[in-house]
């Protein structure tokens, strides 16, 4: 065993490093491109909750996401929703620093917290809040609906409504799947009453010791062009909102689009593989773009074959999902892997990419992008949106404030 | 980065030290009780194919699990049954090393691989066959379904039958999950057209730095007085098949009882603390047997309290279900927590205990114990059983062996 655990402990260290580097670089417009924060890292450390963004958003991808929904009840009133929400901020605090959910454990009272998580440590648990259009236009919320764009229906998409919409989300992030899985059922309980759980995906990334983006289950690298977390241009640009339109807890804020997409995975395995490469743009082994020999080559858009014709082919998604086709529009992306049994109408796996990607405005970044490709992509043919919400994600929190008097003061 | 990940080899040093010392412990009846391969190990190393007993039975659990169900095709010849499954050991022993399934891979054909494991090393896959009565029964093979025994109804149970029964088993688990689901979607593939996936179900394990058993999605630890998985005597006399009853592949073989439950997560969580342990019989945070002080403290179900009544309640799960109480009789569990997203029917989340066991004979093992519990035990009222399985897992294959020829020879 002990050669497995250095071997473990040495890989753990090379993930280090290459983190390291990569956030020490600069990308420069000649040299190989930076793409932070999209290899998942090893750590089972503790990850702030009180900072001015929410963790979950730049923070690099743990493993397993526990991503939830909840509806508001009808007749809950403000008190009671500002209350519940400042019962998920102490209990996320109190977990993201590796506690139990916060309260009485008498032996003879329901515990305060499950024990899902107790021994495992902070494992780096993000929780990440957000509201919905049903959470603004509750009665007792009395907000703005308009704040939240509502996206227009897109060809192929086949949504399931119940695990599209609602009125909060919890996105828990964790290393262990048993983490993320007790921070949704710890505010579950404790929104009892004044929410009703209302779907629950889960997700995860591989671990690969070798960096670079993670594969996602075509087998390709995916995020290996995602945002840089760590150029704060890039980000207050793109994904963090600020100005007079917006309500203060939006400044500093930002928008989550999810999108759960199913991949027609026998016919995409059944492509050649020169097929699924020109498809995406990039070489399956590599992932280095196929004007280039690395994944972090910049793609040259411009090189032709020697027959003339493109060499990344004009319907690739490296293309046409690239900021050098659609004006410089980029999205920060954070989605996870799905496997969720067995589709009953193909009798396929029901497996594919459950899509998350923070921005600043929807309407413009991430639709023109979703248009473009279900237009034009040829990887659209291999895919089917399944469901579709856009979540308000508040600025975040600083230490003694809470989600209700946040958003309900 | 590098003070958390210097934490976590530290831990998994840890790990190894606490797995190695239980190992090296032999029990004593009055000292502490030994359970090797309860912990699940932190390795990404190789555990070996070829061997005379299959991997994934005493192996120490891997941290996930996707375990595949498969239908033969009625019209599926006998060589087109042995060739399929001469393909799965050919690309279970190649993916078990961290290869690709083994095929020509040319850019004008369909890859022979669909490469979401691509850098991700072996991470300790095993791969498990099981066959199932309609294996047996298919005419092609003209196997004796009647060795796999059809256990009774027990009282509560709500079966579905499509995650019940099946043709074929496949048992896959890894470090990774993508690693173990790349193992069910490389077979399925080679499969097509013999076979159909009939089920696929994901399991995990969480990942404690403390040892011991890990905690199931009651918040209890599960497992603490497994079989001992070094000791020959107890896995010869509990889990390895052999006799002249059975066939030459049934020896050294064993039987996997595989029974998805579901637990009723809210009336446990709003269960008194104390009713719970008594419940179990065990204390949550420790997980010590009420009579005793740590989780490895042998049980004393003698001990009386000062009022006369029994430490460890005539109906906890602990009495029930031990050796002491069932004449000796043990399996050795192998299970995963599952988490499904939401019961339509209650609105609950969908989670609780994909319980795998092996044992030798599964009508004089499981089935005296299950009707135990159901008729005794505090816990099965928390339980819901909602799919129920039988499979024999062959003996292992020498290099060069394979399941057609060692099952259809």
């Amino acid at each position: 065993m002990s050669d497995e655990n250095f071997q473990l402990s040495r890989r753990a260290l090379l993930g280090s490093a290459t983190v390291g580097t990569l956030g020490a670089l600069v990308a420069g417009a000649a040299g190989p491109e930076v793409a932070a924060g999209v290899s998942p890292l090893r750590h089972g450390g503790t990850i702030p909750f009180f900072a001015s963004h929410q963790s979950g958003i730049a923070t690099p991808p743990q493993l397993h996401l526990a991503l939830a929904t909840f509806d508001l009840t009808d007749g809950a009133s403000r008190s009671e929703i500002a209350s519940m929400l400042n019962d998920w901020t102490a209990a996320s605090a109190a977990m993201t620093k590796g506690q139990p959910a916060p309260g009485p454990t008498t032996p003879q009272a329901a515990p305060s917290d499950p024990g899902q998580a107790l021994d495992l440590g902070p494992s780096g648990l993000t929780v990440t809040l957000g509201v919905g259009r049903d959470f603004l236009a509750h009665p007792s919320v009395g907000g703005t609906p308009a704040l939240i764009a509502q996206l227009p229906s897109f060809a192929g998409d086949q949504l399931d409504p119940v695990r599209s919409g609602g009125g909060l989300c919890i996105q828990a992030c964790a290393q262990d799947p048993q983490v993320a899985f007790h921070a949704v059922h710890v505010l579950t309980r404790l929104g009892s009453g004044t929410t009703t759980l209302r779907s629950l995906q889960r997700g995860f990334l591989p671990d690969s010791a070798k960096g670079g983006a993670p594969r996602n289950l075509m087998g390709f690298k995916d995020g290996s062009r995602n945002l840089n977390v760590d150029d704060p241009s890039q980000m207050n640009h793109s994904v963090w909102t600020k100005g007079a339109s917006l309500p203060r807890w939006m400044q500093g804020g930002t928008f989550m689009v999810a999108r759960r997409i199913r991949i027609r995975m026998e016919r995409w395995a059944e492509s050649p593989l020169i097929e699924q490469e020109q498809t995406v743009g990039r070489r399956r082994d590599s992932g280095a773009p196929l004007s280039g020999q690395a994944e972090r080559d910049r793609p040259d858009f411009a090189a032709l074959d020697t027959q003339g014709s493109p060499v990344i082919p004009l319907t690739a998604h490296l293309r046409l999902a690239s900021p050098e086709a659609n004006d410089g529009i980029r999205i920060l992306r954070r989605g996870y892997s799905f496997s969720d049994g067995i589709d009953p109408a193909t009798g396929e796996l029901d497996a594919g990419i459950m899509f998350l990607a923070f921005m600043a405005d929807p309407l413009r970044q991430f639709v023109p992008l979703q248009q473009k490709l279900v237009a034009k992509d040829a990887l659209h043919d291999y895919l089917v949106h399944t469901a579709s919400s856009v979540f308000a994600i508040p600025q975040g929190l600083q230490a003694g404030q809470s989600w209700g008097s946040q958003l309900l003061a």
